[in-house]
């Protein structure tokens, strides 16, 4: 698959990253990254992330044939639908996003109305979605594109997230454009998307978050290797996260539920001192980490 | 200082890496480890971590001048007062145990007991206790000498808790033995030290533990390097954990009420949709974790 133009808007860590894979591997003529800030086109272009940069939407779709949008997840639905009413009406779209079932809610509900006005009356039959949703499990406590890397996406999953309105093609595309960066793909309902990623990233975030939050300074000397792996992605922006956990809310506050009974067997175990139960808990803990490799 | 005969007692990662270190650096003219199985002692003398080796206590630390317990948290008071009962009277003893109250309780309840056999009537201005609780904090989730390491102290801080009944000599002569090692030493009453590493360490080991637990094996593969950074030190050994919690469980019990005290704040912010409350504890999530660099 070899693209003759790609657009990403938002170029950070991830969008950059994917920048970097589509150069080194030779699979874009032209790479469009749209950015918000105009000391970030220079910069982009100096670096190589990309090989056109601008902050305009409209001019910077014009010609896409596939669209990526790698912003914060409360703007991708937006983007998605600017970008649809100015790419050409072949163009696939996708996006990065953390959550999916809100985003691709607000984008195909909105879709029908973007696309009317150029294709005239839309019959329900056609009323299918050329945006397909994605989430590339690839990341880390850092953001920009200054830590963007062509290998980051290599070997990862990327969920992607089709629905009963995606277009078939455009399915294929969006999977076929995670693989040749490298990536795995997984096929999920964006809701069940949801519900995993609320326990296997959200939860783990909220949970380091918290963690690293009640350390007395004090003690900062005596937080050893253990504190500081357990509370590493506590680090990652707040800015990127609240909209995460907003979007992902009622499976968030679910996983967080599942946590908060775990947690109460250890404080029974403690209570009771009750040395076979705790042993049990820190083994199945045990065994599911073990089982990660 | 370079002592003519070391003891360490429980040949572990810590026990090993300690005798590793001691060779490395020519701190010891002989090490002796002391095991409890066979097996064990051609090995280590195979793998060099010590220079002699034996299941003999009484024998083992017949002619120490140093001795370190590096055994479980609830086995180390006895192994400390067995070593007392059978080493030179100028001995000077420690261990490496993660939590220090109940067994620096335990050692010097114990201490005049042990002695009276050997020094006659015991005033007490003289009962003062030439052991002298040490905890290194360096480790990881891998345990055995086979993970042993001569550089696993260096630069690492290591907590002495000396109490109102250590010998003074003995406590210089430990902080001395740490620093030869190559580590950073600290002095704290056993209280204070375990009051902070309840919340920076074995809170950390429960949370990560009561995490991994719950995850789903379907979900397996959507647990990125977040949730396996998060969950590493779960993987750590429940034999040598469950005591550790046991030991430390009032001080455990009450960071374990700070951090859900801390995932309430989370909750509530959450069923608000409260972003800018939500907003607030990441950074002060981020603020921590960044402050330790």
């Amino acid at each position: 698959m070899v693209c003759q133009n790609v657009a990403i808007i938002g170029v950070g860590l991830i969008g950059g990253s994917i920048g970097l894979a589509l150069r080194q591997r030779g699979l874009a003529q032209r790479i469009v990254g749209i950015v918000r800030r105009r000391e970030s086109v220079d910069d982009l272009l100096k670096r190589g992330v990309v090989t056109d940069a601008t902050t305009d939407l409209s001019s910077g779709v014009a010609a896409a044939e596939f669209i990526v949008v790698c912003t914060p997840v409360d703007s991708i639905s937006r983007y998605v639908l600017e970008s649809a009413r100015y790419c050409p009406e072949y163009a696939v779209i996708t996006d990065a996003g953390s959550t999916k079932a809100r985003i691709v809610q607000e984008v195909e509900s909105g879709w029908t109305q973007h696309r009317i006005g150029t294709q005239g009356d839309f019959s329900s039959a056609s009323a299918t979605c050329r945006f397909v949703g994605s989430h590339p499990l690839a990341g880390s406590e850092k953001s920009g594109y200054q830590y963007a890397h062509p290998q980051l996406l290599a070997g990862r999953w990327v969920v992607v997230t089709p629905t009963a309105r995606s277009d078939a093609q455009a399915t294929e595309r969006v999977v076929a454009f995670w693989q040749a960066l490298g990536a795995r793909v997984q096929l999920m309902a964006p809701e069940d998307h949801d519900r995993a990623l609320a326990l296997t990233s959200h939860l783990p975030h909220l949970v380091a978050s918290a963690l690293a939050g009640i350390l007395p300074p004090k003690w900062a000397d005596l937080a050893a290797s253990g504190f500081r792996d357990t509370t590493r992605i506590a680090a990652g922006p707040p800015e990127i996260w609240t909209p995460i956990f907003l979007h992902n809310r009622s499976a968030l506050l679910e996983a967080l539920g599942q946590f908060e009974q775990q947690l109460h067997r250890f404080r029974q175990a403690l209570g009771t001192e009750n040395a076979e139960m705790l042993s049990a808990l820190l083994t199945q803990g045990k065994s599911c980490r073990d089982s990660l490799a």
